[in-house]
């Protein structure tokens, strides 16, 4: 199950929309799913430097290696290259780092979910961290650390990635829809099923709506702390 | 209404326990509690010298001060002379910056609360920001920007300054125990309610719980994702 929100922004008259989930794979015998959040000069770089390899039938692609992890590494080099590129007549404020989600599975592998770290370097899920978040991750980090763990229900991870997704929005600007969502059957090596919320998206609004009133009402039932009722006066 | 943590740390194994919170004042005309965070030493070397300034009744100090605006620029300029005097011998990755809160009010002037950065500027809550966070502050951030608004309830503006810093405990292990917070009354001109909650407090324990079950419930009651269930396999 991934998520992944579609806004983008080089300064703040530069705010722009691009999907940032990108699906690989399709010849039934493997299936990768990119997210990327960074720099979006790299992360598109190594989208395309990926596409081409593939169509060029390179020495290496994704679709000639056989388990994720060799996907990650893979990833991470391109990267790691890509930003290096870039970075020799770059000034000192330039800052060409991306990071990476890369989830999928390869024929006779499990599934997995890598995080692909600017330096190249990666980590994989684990029991211990049952999901892995890339860019503006902190403020919808604290429903997923209470939602999700490992033997979760599909459709109630999707949920929260949603909440998660909606808190961050809500929180920062930087962050905005669409929403996508992918859902990865094991075994399926298709891109599953796709969703895309846009702003106005009726499950959307709904979802956000109940979630406000839900949290409300639920901070209104925490105990009081003994402090004595009066109206705080900010002075503007 | 003022919230801080007391974890600190300098390395994974040189976590500590430090009070942020510091009050000034006392002579019944004014009164300044100023909350840190970042570079423990710059802002303990910062705490240092605003006491000292007012010990040696030095040309320039809080008390002498008449708006917050001014301590706050002085704070400022105390906190960048601080880590321009380490500076000088540091290695690259040393990192001096400190953040502050400067919160109180001075006779015949409103109460007030200024947010100084790192590089001594400040800013002050208004109508439309009408909260101030230094520190690890996004995790905690949803839960106050859907409960805080200009006028709140006291008592609810420190209830939910708990709750937020409870979801970054539970997402952050730099941020701990004991958690002090602080009410002050406008007028008062002293230090007011000051309470201190330990880990295993009463009610920060009930309030950890109730928030839990609560959020657990409210998630509950979203709608659905029109996604198929299944129990996700974490390949481990």
């Amino acid at each position: 199950m991934l998520a992944s929100d579609s806004r983008t922004h080089a300064g703040v008259d530069q705010v722009s929309i691009y999907s940032k989930m990108h699906a690989f794979g399709g010849d039934g015998n493997w299936m990768i799913t990119l997210l990327s959040a960074g720099n979006l000069a790299t992360t598109q770089a190594v989208v395309r430097h990926l596409r081409r390899d593939i169509e060029q039938d390179a020495g290496r692609h994704l679709g000639k290696l056989q388990r994720l992890a060799e996907a990650a590494e893979y990833v991470g080099e391109i990267s790691v290259a890509e930003q290096a590129r870039r970075a020799q007549v770059a000034e000192e404020s330039f800052k060409p780092g991306a990071s990476f989600i890369v989830a999928g599975q390869y024929q006779n592998q499990p599934h997995q979910i890598f995080l692909v770290y600017p330096e190249g370097n990666y980590i994989r899920a684990s029991l211990q961290n049952p999901f892995l978040q890339i860019g503006e991750s902190k403020y919808g980090k604290p429903i997923l650390d209470r939602i999700i763990e490992p033997g979760v229900d599909l459709e109630i991870a999707a949920r929260s990635a949603m909440v998660s997704m909606d808190s961050t929005m809500r929180s920062n600007l930087s962050v905005g829809p669409p929403i996508e969502l992918q859902i990865y059957r094991t075994g399926s090596f298709t891109t599953g099923e796709h969703f895309e919320f846009e702003e106005n998206n009726a499950y959307l609004v709904e979802l956000r709506q109940a979630w406000e009133r839900e949290l409300k009402q639920s901070f209104a039932r925490l105990p009081r702390l003994p402090v004595q009722s009066s109206r705080m006066r900010l002075v503007d």
